[in-house]
């Protein structure tokens, strides 16, 4: 693979796609071609998964068969979407990746975690990205900026307490993975977490 | 789990069905409560599942997401259809399960079976069936039962290869787990093959 892999996590509101916004202009200024995407999602198939993961009248889906169809999504996204642009050469800014799975069903929803590395062995062994950036930003800070803080009793106490446990899984995955999973520091503006994102991505050489 | 949980396997144009009726129609007659099901589907998120794997665009699909899928379409269709059966006490007669995963996507596309395993973990640990029953037909034949011989001809040179794949597969299922993976003799007619059926289930205290 000769192109870039670069991956953004984070809590919902977290601002990831207003950072891959600002980076992608940054690589257009540069004439850096790149691919920006998204999970679930991409190709026809993967989106086709998507509408069944998000269809809101599947209220008795399995945390199981969840964690399976972003799998499936994953694996389908890559060959579809990311192995494409990698191959030509493109940098690939992914919007969400095997470590929102780590975060939301292993530490969110409590499923087995060698379980979910098992159902992404195909991801984990072939496509890790160069880096994953995540954006550390705990989940009610997240949800002010995303939703105003007006809103903020519309988030059940469930629902705030999922969002923790995922922020908290985040932060444990930072220890593990070290340098492959930057926590990045986003108590700036958006401007400042942008440089920030740039200084990591120069430092390791992913972009001039 | 009070119920018996019974599994039908084999290529296409086995005769599946056909036994499935006829084992249905004599637990009927005997009062015994059961359910007819099939994978992949059962309830409304299977079924969907299910759509998007038979879906005919979906050429680009890879192994690997397949196989996910009919895992996910499988952890859900046992929560939604099996497993509450199954604890009501009623028998659950299943058109394909598990084997079905190890025979098409291992032993015919190629895939690596302990991925298998790992992705059908909940199935595999926590519902195996009472039996499995499969309907050994070589494939040509079965083929013949359900094209009629004159068009056999339809059958691509490569369908045919990946059937007799499938088939080959089966009977090392059959070798590797012994008891729990009965292949039926189905040289008869179809009566005779239902008489083959009954004496199996008998002889291990399924049916009285």
């Amino acid at each position: 693979m000769k192109g870039k892999f670069i991956v953004f996590e984070g809590c919902e509101g977290a601002g990831k796609s207003t950072q891959m916004r600002l980076l992608s202009e940054y690589l257009k200024e540069k004439g850096v071609a790149h691919v920006v995407t998204r999970e679930p999602g991409g190709g026809e198939i993967s989106e086709a998964i998507r509408k069944i993961i998000l269809n809101g009248k599947f209220t008795e889906m399995t945390d199981e068969c969840e964690a399976l169809l972003y799998a499936a999504a994953r694996v389908q996204h890559l060959a579809d979407t990311v192995e494409p642009a990698l191959r030509r050469g493109d940098t690939v800014l992914c919007d969400r990746y095997i470590f929102s799975s780590y975060a939301y069903q292993g530490y969110g929803r409590g499923l087995d975690m060698r379980f979910l590395r098992d159902i992404n062995r195909y991801a984990a062994e072939h496509f890790m990205p160069d880096v994953t950036l995540f954006l550390d930003i705990p989940p009610v800070r997240a949800f002010e900026r995303k939703h105003g803080a007006d809103e903020n009793d519309r988030i059940e106490q469930a629902g705030a307490e999922f969002h923790e446990k995922v922020y908290r899984g985040y932060l444990r995955l930072a220890e593990e993975y070290g340098d492959a999973f930057v926590a990045v520091d986003c108590s700036g503006t958006k401007y400042e977490t942008n440089g920030n994102i740039l200084s990591i991505l120069r430092c390791r050489g992913l972009i001039a």
